[in-house]
């Protein structure tokens, strides 16, 4: 991958506020939207979801999940050169008892400071997800797969 | 729902350009970024896309698909009260010698100028997801469970 598009998923990673979270529903695929931020190394994302929403239900039943991180559509001629990326992974709760829990809040609230009320009421957790690999889209016809160590190494990248 | 969130469901579903596809990969999801155009009544949601690219392949092993269409996020303070409907479905190829395929082609042309020179390329599909069901969230804390019959409803609202 060139430096530029390196830049770009670095870019579109951290500055990004939502995301397309797939679940697995009855054995078969279910995409939601969802907040989320990045761990600083993009060994991790992290969502903040309530225990009744459909996705969070299906994550604790099956902890394979996908999430796509698309640049918003800016209205330009061709949305097929706006850049994407899909995570595919494996997703666990983060317990509130956890050492990271408090700074992953923090991190959320710096990102999302209206989700701060959401903090507060039961049943709102911290779901992580460990990416194993994906695949970035930076524009068309430009398509690289992604390791794990791949996207440690993006993260290194100033933005 | 109320005449509002109709509205609105049916206002994202025809001016959104792009969409999250849920696709099944070795049994788990697997989310990318297509472009997209609805039927008129809602009834198909269909998709140009490469015979080459991963969720193609998907779709051609496993029709059960998930298609996330969400209000492209405009900075608001709160990226939670973005209006967007998560569609469960079953997709077909939809090929070029059936009768719907030029008005369909002719529709996605119209919306996507920028794609005529893939429909001269081989190897560039129509695919069409046919909805048997859907959840929509109009805000934060309103969500709605669709059937097929309540999405053509909307279809008949002018937006």
């Amino acid at each position: 991958m060139d430096s530029q598009s390196e830049e770009l998923l670095a870019h579109i990673i951290r500055n990004t506020r939502i995301a397309a979270l797939g679940t697995l529903r009855d054995e078969a695929p279910f995409v939601s939207m969802v907040t989320f931020i990045a761990a600083e190394d993009f060994s991790a994302f992290y969502l903040h979801v309530s225990r009744l929403a459909q996705h969070t239900m299906d994550m604790a039943k099956d902890k394979r999940v996908s999430l796509l991180i698309a640049e918003a559509d800016d209205g330009r001629a061709d949305p097929l050169t706006l850049a994407r990326v899909s995570i595919r992974g494996s997703v666990d709760l983060l317990h509130n008892d956890e050492p990271a829990y408090t700074s992953v809040k923090n991190k959320y609230l710096e990102h999302f400071p209206e989700s701060e009320p959401l903090f507060n009421l039961p049943g709102f957790e911290i779901w992580c997800i460990k990416p194993k690999g994906g695949r970035f889209v930076a524009g068309f016809g430009q398509a690289y797969n992604l390791t794990r160590e791949a996207l440690q190494e993006v993260s290194q990248l100033k933005t």
